[in-house]
């Protein structure tokens, strides 16, 4: 599974809940003899074999953390790897970072041409929010504000804005890019899981959520692009240096691999003392167990620990 | 306003009804000065000033048929004509269509680059499930299906597979691409707009709407491949001849042009027979009293030759 190389409890969370994921995602997505079957092929291309499937696991601990059992989240928690899948197509493409590797094989376009691998991303995205009404209307204006102008795709914008470009960078702004490229949809997946739980969610645990996701988005992004500058076209499945070649703006372009790793693992802490209160006692829980609680803290402050430890 | 041209009830109700969704389209944007403003301002500059508000309009005929008040459906409404907006942005661009014109300016690309346009519709498509959330579950889950790789987008591929190719060239053929590249969005409008009517649409109504709305959109795309034959560019906001320059797969192209408006005035008079049960007496509706359910009756018969007689 994704979480090898740490021996944690998300690794284990993760390990346990694949099988149902990828199960989700297959039972999402039109089979790929649907007509038209090429573009069906181009999407299920994109999707499988996955990656670390981050996002859905958040989505489901969210889920968890809210109360609700894991399975109920999982047509969402396919939805959001759907959408984070599109992301990653589009951004790929020739007027975008024109990229050749992603996931350890060609890119899409680099299989289906430029046309078919645009509406494949286009798809995707849609196909992404018939997925999350499942956890209904709050989750589908979550996530939309998440991947939106405002969110990801603001990011996108900004980041290509301020590529190659230094009298742009700073790190104000790199922050300001991370918050929305990939902050945004990590945190989405925690409130969209949490939604999916049903019913209102405890009090005070939304908002826990969106410190904690801003926290583990952030430390995330900075490990990646450190990860960029020291792992292996193998290790990555993407070529490395690709961000210094574009000359984009990253962390460690600004203040070097140490302390920017050193900055990585103060925000991992952090979110491991956000997610401090997620017991019996200091939340209003809707009937959940103590033991159950605190298996979810664990598993949320190992996420955090795992953004930064692991190697891909 | 768009309807220009005919005198009858529906372009009056467009007309009324124009302003609104303008507004409500403002309304649903981030202002061009939020950031990232570039891409605010793309996506501005798809959407205004629009063309003929067909989709928005028939989200508020839905709704009205539903018994609702149209002005219940306004944010919907734009939601559906962002995700409109979004599909011409993309069918524009160099790796699709390449079109340099539409709605009467140099089409998105050319005026904000590749990579902003195709962020720009992205951005866009999101912001319609922001909309349509406001519609409830049932309408977002509608919206998707319909612009998704079964419906719009698949439309999409396969125009773009048989381009060219006059040996994949049939009329059975020609109308499966339609169905899904035009008439999948123009009916989940209406059935968005009875969905944002609210509580359950009347016994039979979703179905009508849909055996309305599949005529409708055929008649619709014959009628749009025939003014690419015989309108100019001022008339049409658009290159005409587009088709035929890219050996596009048309009704005309197949049966020539009587044939083709035969066959859209036929479709129209079906959909106008289809419209016909929408009184009191026949369905059983929610208390809306018989004058207003003759008038909506009347305002969709009218769309249906409106789609077929338009110069534009």
């Amino acid at each position: 599974m994704s979480a090898a190389g740490s021996q944690g409890p998300f690794a284990t969370f993760c390990g346990a809940w694949g099988p149902a994921v990828e199960a989700a995602l297959r039972d999402l997505l039109p089979p790929v003899t649907a007509a038209p079957a090429r573009l069906h092929e181009a999407m299920h291309y994109a999707l499988f074999p996955g990656g670390k499937r981050l996002r859905p696991m958040l989505v489901l601990l969210g889920c968890r953390a809210a109360g609700g059992d894991p399975g109920a989240a999982l047509r969402a928690a396919a939805a959001v790897e759907c959408l984070h899948t599109y992301s990653l197509v589009h951004d790929d493409l020739p007027c975008m970072d024109d990229d050749d590797l992603r996931r350890g094989r060609p890119t899409c376009h680099k299989v289906y041409g430029d046309a078919l691998a645009l509406l494949a991303g286009d798809a995707l995205l849609t196909l992404a929010f018939e997925g999350v009404a499942s956890a209904g209307v709050d989750a589908v204006a979550e996530l939309a504000r998440a991947a939106g102008s405002l969110g990801m795709v603001g990011g996108q914008v900004e980041d290509l804005a301020v590529e190659g470009d230094a009298r742009l960078h700073s790190l104000e702004r790199v922050q300001w890019i991370h918050d929305r490229k990939t902050g945004a949809l990590i945190t989405a997946s925690l409130v969209v899981g949490a939604r999916a739980a049903g019913g209102s969610p405890p009090a005070g645990l939304l908002e826990l959520l969106r410190a904690y996701g801003e926290r583990l988005g952030r430390a995330f992004q900075i490990a990646d692009d450190c990860l960029d500058l020291t792992g292996t076209a193998v290790e990555l499945g993407k070529n490395p240096l690709a961000d210094v070649a574009l000359g984009k703006l990253t962390w460690p372009a600004m203040v070097g691999l140490e302390r920017s790793l050193g900055t990585a693992r103060a925000l991992a802490d952090e979110a491991v003392a956000l997610a401090a209160p997620i017991t019996a006692s200091t939340l209003a829980w809707r009937g959940e167990p103590g033991p159950a609680l605190d298996a979810t803290r664990r598993l949320l402050q190992d996420a955090a620990r795992y953004a930064v430890e692991r190697r891909r």
